[in-house]
């Protein structure tokens, strides 16, 4: 049962409609962590910070009970930052810059402990490092994997690549078009499953997310949310919730990854709650499977 | 168990990547009428049409079993024209003209043997022409409105009063946020729910569809159409497959509206398989009723 997580750690600046938040805690390997957190432990993480990354963040992942072996913290260095910008109705964000600083020059390194690891999710970063991530594990049961715009149009060779040796691949809509040149999201999916993973998972924000295996196709409801405070992080807590279900029950059948889907579109809808990663500090397993029912009564019906 | 529908009858020319169609027989009661054809008979429709309008239409229509005993027809005016192009995703369209004809004058007549029917659906027409035709109706169980940008916009102030008489309202996402003023659909539909309906439906396209009422949220799923081929009448076609459900089974419960919802969402995909009104001509009850049960396959997971 046992999780490598790989990703960013970044101080992020973000403006919502409710407020700006300055270089608050943040990046992919944090959420998924510890959305993943409530359902496997320990979680272990492999990442960069610089010296700025504050004690509070280290603090906020020990107490979710994740595993820092792997966090390389180059002192001198600054951490990744992040800003980025919301429309009023949330849905849109424009990104106002990206430094990548100690980023740019991060080689993962897995700890010998890490490698026999059973589940890996490569939170959303280079596919080149993704690929290096996985040249060092034994054997992984299951490999998930988060990607971008970004590495789509950048790194597209690699990507492909890197692709080959994913099981399940988690993106946004507008990120399966992209990949796959193709606007039908069902034929989109069939494409990107052509290119190496099984099972594709697309995200379509406010509208759910879809879930495609070569048998399957399964739409998630999304949780009626009301008062969005920050989207920041949705995507990354979603993937943390669906890997941890599927680690914390050790089950790849086309049933139990329904269920991890809505267990990740549970921990985004708390997520996206509080600000940053405040909404995954204080959850109980009780709230969630809660939750997890809230969805089942969304979009249950009979047939008469 | 009677239906009256109301709405417009049209000759459309329609370009989508897949051709180009002239002048084919389409509006609003022409779809909602045939999609409420599988559910109940007969359906009583008002309109009216120039002496242009084809045989065949009529036909269609008779092959169906609606009654015709409230159509105008102006032996020398011409038909309602639309014309519209869809992008190559088919997500979005553009109007290319609109051309009223002999809807420019039209005065609905409700004829004596129809004004007792139970359920009135009114479909995207000039919000004073639907309130004329409730003002011909004696008490009505239900009324189910449709309604479109054009009318939010242009005639907002006759829609809003139009509005406190209907108890079903059914129009799509964009639609919904422009009626509400409000981004966020929840709150949308709350919003319009205080202007009159107690029902709101918000159809998403390719994301599928909410159903709010007071008590609760539905998200209905969308099909997963790999090879849509006309998407003119979707919308309608959902009305009437829902009205023709809500109309056969005489049951307003929550749990009722949801499946019909997902018969208006089942009749909807039947529709864009086809071009124009085509993929309503030939369906069978077990048709719908196997489409019915796909739908509830893609949503459908268990707690554990």
């Amino acid at each position: 049962m046992s999780v490598l997580v790989v990703g960013s750690l970044a101080l992020d600046t973000i403006e919502t409609p409710f407020g700006l938040a300055k270089d608050t805690v943040g990046g992919s390997a944090v959420y998924i962590s510890a959305a993943a957190s409530y359902f496997v432990n320990p979680i272990r993480l492999v990442g960069v910070v610089g010296g700025d990354f504050p004690n509070h963040g280290l603090a906020f992942l020990e107490e979710r009970n994740v595993d820092l072996e792997g966090l390389q913290v180059v002192e001198n260095g600054r951490t990744f930052r992040w800003s980025g910008r919301y429309r009023y109705d949330l849905n849109e964000r424009d990104t106002l810059s990206t430094d990548l600083n100690v980023f740019e020059l991060f080689d993962p390194k897995i700890p010998e402990k890490y490698r026999k690891s059973r589940t890996v999710c490569l939170g959303n970063i280079d596919p080149v490092l993704q690929r290096k991530v996985l040249d060092q594990m034994e054997k992984p049961r299951v490999v998930i994997c988060d990607t971008m715009n970004y590495w789509i149009e950048r790194k597209n060779k690699e990507l492909l690549e890197t692709l080959k040796y994913i099981n399940i691949l988690i993106l946004n809509d507008s990120e399966a078009r992209l990949l796959s040149h193709e606007p039908n999201l069902i034929k989109a999916g069939r494409v990107i499953r052509s290119l190496g993973p099984s099972v594709v998972i697309i995200k379509k924000g406010e509208h759910g997310a879809l879930l495609l295996t070569d048998q399957m196709v399964f739409s998630a409801p999304a949780y009626p949310m009301e008062n969005i405070f920050d989207p920041t992080g949705a995507g990354d807590s979603f993937a943390g919730g669906f890997v941890g279900w599927l680690s914390r029950t050790d089950d790849m059948s086309e049933e139990n990854l329904k269920r991890a889907v809505i267990y990740g579109s549970t921990l985004a809808s708390f997520c996206v709650e509080k600000f940053g990663v405040e909404g995954l500090r204080d959850l109980t397993y009780l709230q969630i499977q809660d939750r997890f029912r809230e969805f089942r009564e969304l979009s249950r019906f009979d047939l008469d």
